[in-house]
């Protein structure tokens, strides 16, 4: 074991957790493109916003020009209950690749929702809270988003009604129980208690449901009743806004040991957790404070930055939610069924997109047979087992870790670790039995899915 | 929210962490009963008890005379990995409860193998590495300790053969998945492995299984193997002298605040977790320089201290360990299915035995429905879902806190939370589907365990 002054975990005094959240747009000279509203074209209005989301939400959706935003106090005692999240130095994986490079990772898996999405979640619902409403509506795949709000809602007393794609209701009884557990309301969607679920239904018996689908029946749902509001729990700016105390702490905690990054890792689905890691190091780019390499690992399976369009587009297959700018894939595209279930939108935040659009951040495509051996020797050799979204974040700073080795290089690499696969153990079980397998869409498959974007 | 001055978790900084267990034998006027050779019924020799285990780990086992036992710098460095635990004020669940007593547990489950058995897993595995062995061999029921088991052993690179019930092999794939990402081999039990597997599966064609026919196929085939030794992840001596690590970091935690707990509150299954919490505290008791109320929580049906009887009994059901004088409901009785696997043990160890013998422990038995009522309750208010057998001490650190309500009592009270119930969705769905039970065993049951307890 090497001699060394940084510890192995370093945690934030509690005096030393963010008071505000860094809302990059504000240092951004190009802003990420306005929403549009899907039917007129026209950027959202405030007030089309609210009709959809809570009004303190909405207003942050479109907040451009403040750069700091007080996390109210109510958030920040929830937050202590799980944060700060440790900034881990990776001595034993260092030792092991035999690599000069320092790695760093900011695990955000201490808590029972497993993930990042619980910094968001505790935000949306204390705003709902706020507001007056009963409760809120949300839709859920893997179940990571879903639980997190459930555990947010049982803290501030809210109704949580949760549409769960059917096919994951049924496989991942688990994360469904967590859910019931915090008092949620979990329905396998399509159901028969929405319009369009029924309409789904009736043109597509047995069918095991979309995302696309439980979004369109959560929405429905919110805006049947004036006392609830739709909540999303990725790609949205205000989501990557609350994200952004993941980037925060981590400044914090490497400077308190004079630590400068070299490379900043993660891995990006909607890309709200990237966007909250890099925000304040990327904030220091734009304003010409510092110099920092960003790369985004996606699944070669859907590749929304390294293969996509940066082009206006349906952010929810439903077609409902404003249209963003985003690298896209179409929002049409179906993305192989791949086991990171929290990397497969078509699209990416409107934020990063900008930023990827003008050189400031790489992407890197992986497979998923290589994500889950990082993920197995990542297991192993640092004691934890990776969600396979965090996996994708992990191979890539092996890999920037094995580039020092053969460049003798000592360069200091933070990736995002954003949860725990404990949830998950139905796809490393595939990988055990060694029948994982790949899939790389083929240029026309994703030409004919962009084909149909909006005009 | 409370105004406070204490964080509502507390972190040892790295150089704060034990640097020695602490044997609690040694403050012990009267030590715990030698253990037996299960065939001449004479104390256990150092030489006997090497047969079975590893080297220093017998030595660890018989040694009632040095108080404290250097940690070895490896399994320091693999402690700083996961540890130090935090020790977390409920301040939450306070706050809900009206209640003015102090609230802290001890958490042990932010690692992967979800609780506190690796603190003994690492250790048992580093002195497998050091005699030279290749590997080493175990049973498992619900899977936690072969979880952290396969951990420590891929961690040293030792070989790790997992035998597990066969029930919980089908029942608990997860499980058994995460063991097999960590390298181990994990084999259904009975198996044809073994001669003791292949007489059982001939007399009982299609049964299940159960820890004690797991432990003797992996005594056999530890024993058939020179390089190879069998561990044991409870119980044993040597392995609350392991978790006193949780102790010795929770007194830390509370003297760097200033704080003197008055009841100190821990679930009892096998008892190392209990008895690792408790001794440093207990040390203080037996010389005379502090007092504290302790109190060991148990199933209702699965009553070793509360209904069981102080002797000399087998540690296991295929009566190859050795006999050990305890708290035991006969090695014969067959606890009911509850779903705190880690609680169903007939016996206790007998360093707490000896204890709650001279009344320096008291016992506390709860029912599965009330305990899972608690552990919702908990996972509510303080955003963290327990294991089952984590929430016997929630239980009862509970109607402590609402007794103080009663009395007006500021009482500190601190318990240990050993593990997260990711892999116990199955149960909490039983009880959100209201349909668990509870199970009393009757007098008539246990005495006829009792009766056949060896003379």
């Amino acid at each position: 074991m090497k001699e060394n002054k940084i510890p192995y975990k370093i945690y934030l005094e509690e005096g030393e957790m963010p008071k505000y959240w860094y809302n990059l747009r504000a240092d951004m000279p190009i802003k990420p493109a306005p929403l549009l509203n899907p039917i007129t074209k026209e950027p959202v209005t405030l007030k089309e916003l609210e009709q959809i989301f809570c009004s303190e939400l909405a207003a942050q959706e479109l907040n451009e020009t403040d750069a700091y935003i007080e996390i109210p106090q109510e958030i920040r005692d929830f937050y202590k209950m799980y944060r700060p999240s440790p900034l881990v130095r990776a001595y034993c994986l260092e030792e092991k690749l035999q690599t000069p490079a320092k790695i760093y990772y900011k695990f955000e898996g201490n808590n029972t929702s497993g993930s990042h999405k619980l910094n968001s979640a505790i935000a949306q619902a204390y705003y709902a809270k706020k507001q007056g409403l009963k409760g809120v509506t949300t839709e859920t795949g893997a179940g990571q988003w879903g639980t997190a709000l459930s555990m947010a809602c049982s803290y501030f007393d809210l109704d949580c009604k949760v549409f769960m794609v059917k096919c994951s209701y049924e496989q991942k009884p688990f994360r469904r129980e967590v859910m019931r557990t915090y008092g949620a309301s979990v329905t396998p969607s399509p159901s028969m208690e929405t319009e369009v679920g029924k309409q789904i239904l009736k043109e597509h018996p047995g069918t095991t449901g979309s995302l696309g689908c439980a979004i369109s029946e959560a929405v429905e749902t919110a805006s049947k009743n004036s006392d609830y509001r739709y909540v999303l729990g990725s790609v949205m700016s205000m989501v990557s806004l609350h994200q952004s105390v993941i980037g925060l702490e981590t400044k914090t905690a490497l400077e308190k040991y004079g630590v400068t990054p070299d490379i900043i890792i993660g891995c990006a689905g909607g890309g709200s957790n990237l966007a909250g890691l890099v925000a304040p190091f990327m904030g220091e780019v734009l304003r010409g404070e510092k110099n920092y390499r960003f790369i985004a690992v996606e699944p070669a399976s859907c590749p929304s930055f390294t293969r996509g369009k940066y082009a206006y587009d349906y952010s929810d297959t439903g077609r409902i939610c404003p249209l963003s700018k985003m690298y896209t894939l179409g929002s049409g595209y179906m993305p192989a069924s791949t086991h990171a279930g929290g990397l497969r939108y078509h699209g990416m935040s409107s934020i990063l997109s900008e930023l990827y659009n003008e050189g400031l951040i790489e992407g890197k495509t992986v497979t998923q047979t290589e994500v889950f051996a990082a993920a197995q020797q990542f297991a192993r050799i640092e004691g934890l087992l990776p969600a396979p979204e965090s996996a994708h974040a992990i191979k890539a700073a092996i890999d920037e870790a094995i580039k020092c080795k053969e460049t003798g290089e000592e360069k200091t690499i933070v990736f995002g670790l954003t949860g725990t696969g404990y949830f998950d153990m139905y796809a490393y079980q595939k990988f055990n039995d060694g029948v994982m397998s790949d899939y790389i869409p083929t240029d026309e498959e994703i030409n004919q899915s962009l084909s149909k974007l909006p005009q």
